[in-house]
């Protein structure tokens, strides 16, 4: 099977044991991810073949971040090792009415230092069925942006799919560069994207019909007509109950056509984040095993559910265990 | 006070620490329990005397057992060393919508290959009040059976009670007999037994009446019929609402009466192995100390739902504190 | 600004990691806390200054206390070190219907030990603006009270506002004089208290009318026409749902008028000790930077929801994070 | 076989992880232990059948300090769960040349506070072959010194063999007898001492002849023209070279001849509490188990070398490990 | 560059933390390895790509096994999930005096039942240029033994090196065939070995000539003379002074000339499994990095010697690392 | 008695546990320190007021590392909360022969990016007795280094004795200054300065005359004579045996006269980080505390020797500790 390809930042994730604040903490524990990795990460973990593109520093912080993710089972031959420091990031993991906050470290990083000739996209992607990039990518330096439109590019002459999670944040475009200059060339290369309605009228200007019936619909007409590449948009609704407990569905237009899956209630929430990476690879591995939008997008969604159970950034299952969750199996009797 | 005595297999249990996965671990928690040998040392902690029988093997990994079992206060001194390994089996702990999910590693262990001419049932019965068994045991190998039938013979011959949870795991009957042929003539020596309606059906073809107003009572009156000895057939019904949050409720199928408690809330859910066998011990106890039924099923299913908030096999908690949840102080205040 | 002053006891708790029961652990967290020197802890935290004022063993568990009340920003340096051993607690964390348990091992503490004559409080006293204590301390020992009692006095000698959490708790009255005898005339020296109908039944016989719309308003009428110099009585309610899962509304009498809060859900509580040191805290920031009881209430109340997500006695939270709870932001949406 | 009986205070011990000090702990790991129980444990791990009698608090505490001996398979059946508190103790672990360092905290305990009537020694010993104390328990309390002086002295009327770690505390003894008074009598009926020069200097007042070749052969003379009752009198000397760093040697005064063994070196220590009892725990079994003192007192030195290498008061060691290193294999060359 | 290509069996290994004996430990460490992916694993840290052979249970442990060797950057892509169990073992650390000490529990694993067709050795050892195995392999079953005489054959066949470690284990060998019928045919193919002088004797009737100036030599004549194929034997020399502290030079015998390292001194010991596995893959390493065999040999011994100083089985340092020892710089001075 | 003032920056520090390598770590120990804030929570310890002056980011980490320092009693008043984030540094812990690694990420960070006319030195200062800084805050950024001038201005005009550990590290001083221009300056404002051979040839060109008897003596009267300010230059002079064993004795070049002490023995090392700065500490508290300058000397060098064997950069002992092992109390009997 040829491989799915991600470009982006790996961080670290430093995080206090259980719900304790930073100042209370004696030790942190790691882990590591990125938007667009652990995509790729998951995907190999319900059984397609994925290879992340990166840059770290040479040094133990570095490798260590690639150890981690070839663990996971992802081709990381084409990181790149050069650059002072690896991204980072402090978690507080809130509870109940306490909202889980995060404290970025990331600005030097070896990634939002790289040089786009350091990768040449057409060897990159010669085993490559797909791209997936994310807005945060674009966002962390001129360069990166750089490397991400040349990705892109590459992508399309070969004929490759491109999806994005657009995945707008505000502060972290601080280069020079404003998002809404940079993203619409990028977006305009991409297949499928995960957009909500926020995003699109931030960066796109694109907002949904006043009184529209639905507002994910209205939006999404808009960005396929102005982006026709794009055929799919997805992206989750989420009712946040609390930091522990979590509702959400799934949603797709897809071909003019709208889908949604009913809600997936989770509570306790076990780690929200890559709650939204999840999706997307559920949705990459739900489009090709099954013919219907409805399962793809259900099994999307489910696999999100489920990752809001696992520590960590990257979602830990299998094909089998999102299909037994589709099946309906979501009381948690105990498996032998 | 003459001893519980229990016989069956105790197994190393090791768990990533929370809600981990077993590939993300660095360190396994470990804890040992066996269906049979929980129930004489939750009865230990309610202040009944209990004796448990096993074979372990002689290293380090089964003098660990024993002592575990020691420590819970169990007389240990029936138990007999000899054999290669001690069974073991990895438990992931579940969250919300993903279950829980063990993976076993129990062939060829000691117990397994116990040679039934190893234990003196008259010897070891002469202070016993009551032997209790599972339907574990004689699945796991012929000689474990026959040790099982010879355990079950002595007692009737010395006039102890015997309870029996019949357990019917389908998977672990690999020895070339079949549980329906082994397991009627065991439950036959039977004054109590743990048997939900699924097992009726499985082990003995015994099935509630079509259109019975509750299809417990019909199961048990059948099976009560098939086997006279029987008096008493008690269960639990959970109502499991996901891996975090259970409902249970007790019932009991005494001299003709039909018992249920109301339904106990557990949320979250600590830990629910165990859970079964917390019920059995709450209810050997409950029988000895509560003149009515009620009470004593009562005092079994609070005893259980105890047990969901307990980390480990063994339910921990005192008569006093499981009459505290039988008057009615279920919201937790803090006790001082 | 000036200080608050707390003076009482900080005990080392010490307890099982996660739901443990004692028997089962291999170490014990350790924090520390007491229930006046957790007032002015977290006043430190929302933004005020707070000293406190103790008496601890002068060997490394001593000290070990007041590093982490120094670490807060507690201003130590009145703490005198003379005495044999601290005072501890163990605490086994409960969940759903299983309480949360203490077991206290207090006596002989170098606070019960102390002597009155130790403590200057013209001089601690000179830069406050606030005494806070609990009922606790005079409960330990007759010098404990009589310390408390010269600390009343100072405090209403230089004009300094004098609050007290009355918390009644029976069994620690064991030095041979009664609460009913010692608690009336420290309690006639306070501005403000935080005291509940059962305390004042318990102290001072003072009773809600029958038949009363609001008991806490009758109480709190009648608290205040025996000590007329109390101006506010404040208290929270609890519908505790169980050891995971509380709710709390805030009650105030001030001025003749009675101000309430909703209620605030907390389900799951990380930590539920000292929730009600962050209420008192919470009102006396509150007073300070809210021109409206309302206000301050509201304040008060979400400090203390808050503090059920912290873990240890103290509520390591800014103003700015009550504030956001205030504004309604209790989803716990992920702070980026 | 016959028990040996073993009659003193447990405590809990509670010590930070590795070389942390006591403020730099946010967790203590606990063990528990006492200079004579640790003696019966270790019997049992030996292989020989022992009971342990104490006092402990009826609470969460008390228990778990029982639990912890049970498992190691000591008879607690005598023990009396009556008292206040259990008594308990800091360590901090040196490393190089910084010491480790106690501060004890056992005052008022339910040991100390126990009453003489509690126990009733002629059946306590019934199956006993053998009574071993310390010199702390009569140190602890005047209750505490008559219940041993009737446990010796029940001992001597059923003729069991009664020995002692005369281990001389100088501050323990505070509760208005003194030790130079209450232990001649205790020592006088003994067969075997444990005793130091030191010991027996500040105790008895004997002391070794000026200019004898062998001090502790001169003291050992004197002891035994005292107290006719003694037959043996055994010590370790320690060549202390660094807290990480012991050199330990076993001597013995027995029928008038004096034996003593090579220095077995210990590099590093792992934790040295506990290491004379596990000396005395291996002479008991060594006598019993070997015809020649020197090779009784070689197993009784090996085995208290072990022990160093031990986390924990208690020695974990078979007999056929320490047969292992007096067989003079202390290379450590890994077992398969 | 070509692959390293080892085939041998992984085991998790389960270790109490520090040096707790098994029944005190309440969670075991774990850690992944195998003699022969050791070596492979250690090479990629080195510097050279390998790749991995063997055979897995298709569940969570299997499958973190597997991602534990992909995170060292091993090519597990030629493993197989097919089979029950993952083999285990649990070590117990000793320290000093105490021998670390392993209980295995390894039969029945899922690599002792592998089937050698499912191992197409032309295709796995394509892009090889080296195949490594243990006489831990076809001691496991008769099936293992088969494959690699397979694997062996088809690398004579390709012209790619092949090396052993002959490492002979008496109480592995229980399928029915004796090593010494075994191995013969096995070593016949290799061009290196890693032989002691009591595998030789044991497996082969091969010994040193009485009197022989140097042992080493004298047996590894004559194992070149009875297997021609052989180029090089080599091997390290302990002098293990306790648990705690090795010492350890390198041999080797090449084209008839003999060399040997000083003695590396560790001390502490961290961790000595896997300490001959390091040694061999710093050799192969060396060989092809140093044009003097001396070099070679101070490299792969220098290897080994970090290697005690590493948690686990496998060698995590760079080549440069073991330079940096190789040039003198044992003392340990920090690198900033 | 007055301040002793530091001044520089305080980083996290992230070190796996035990002797880890960083891609094993699932968590990092984290502990905060800088060279000269290291030397006031020491002198803390030891019993003298301290006061550090530091620059953070205003978020969970930046007040983590003050609450830090507030623990050990560190007046923290004067500390801005500027800038974006702390700067770190990940600690690999070596052992025998393999040297523990630090790999730094403090670019950037809230202290280098500080503005001198955020500290008012005359207000500052306006308790202290004593400024002491580094070559690592001149070294960090063009503000941080005039900061340290204006520092040194304020205290000589205060008349505040200077001292500094002038500490080269040739990779730090990149933003566009040299430290042989920066440093001279600085150095000339110090009565006392720690500077060993290589500092004073790197940074002053100054070398001991050829053939010096004593190399030190011999720099260190040339040290003077260039800057005639200095009255003392002390050292310490390791000879490192291996990263887990060190010897280190203290020099002193005082008033033309030459001290030094014997070297102390440690082994193991348990944490070599901020040796130095308690060297310096006690020095300062030595000073003031014994009439000679042997004694102080003496003092300062185990202080030094003792840290070794405490976690953490901060040494965390009391005088009388220090005072212990002056005694010759250095082979560890443990103190009860």
């Amino acid at each position: 099977m040829k491989q799915v390809v991600t470009f982006g930042e790996i961080m670290m994730r430093l995080s206090p044991p259980l719900n304790y604040r930073i100042p209370q903490a004696s030790s942190l524990e790691i882990t590591y991810g990125g938007g667009d990795a652990n995509v790729g990460a998951a995907l190999v973990h319900l059984g397609m073949p994925a290879a992340h593109v990166g840059c770290f520093p040479d040094n133990a912080v570095g490798h260590a971040a690639v150890q981690a993710f070839r663990a996971h089972g992802v081709d990381m031959s084409h990181c790149v090792f050069r650059g002072e420091r690896l991204g980072l990031y402090f978690l507080e993991v809130g509870a109940s009415l306490r909202a889980s906050r995060i404290v970025y470290d990331r600005y030097n990083s070896a990634f939002a230092n790289l040089q786009p000739e350091w990768f040449n996209w057409d060897d990159i992607l010669k085993n490559a069925q797909w791209l997936h990039w994310t807005g945060i990518t674009p966002a962390i330096s001129a360069s990166a942006a750089q490397a991400t439109r040349e990705a892109i590019q590459a992508a399309r002459r070969l004929g490759i799919m491109v999806s994005a999670d657009v995945n707008y944040r505000r502060n972290l475009w601080q280069y020079g560069q404003k998002a809404q200059d940079v993203m619409p060339e990028l977006v305009a290369g991409c297949d499928m994207v995960v957009c909500t309605e926020g995003d699109a009228a931030d960066l796109f200007g694109i907002k949904a019909d006043e009184g529209a019936e639905n507002s994910f619909v209205s939006m999404s007409e808009k960005l396929i007509e102005r982006f026709p590449q794009i055929k799919q948009v997805i992206a989750t609704k989420r009712k946040t109950q609390s930091a522990s407990h979590e509702r959400i569905k799934g949603m797709a237009y897809v071909n003019g056509a709208y889908y949604q899956t009913l809600y997936f209630d989770i509570n306790p929430v076990v780690d929200r984040i890559g709650g939204g990476d999840s999706f997307i690879s559920g949705y990459i591995y739900g489009q090709q095993h099954y013919p219907a939008v409805e399962e793809a997008l259900t099994f999307a969604t489910a696999a999100s559910a489920l990752k809001h159970t696992i520590h960590g950034d990257v979602n830990l299952v299998t094909a089998a265990e999102v299909e037994h969750i589709m099946a309906g199996n979501t009381t948690g009797r105990l498996l032998r």
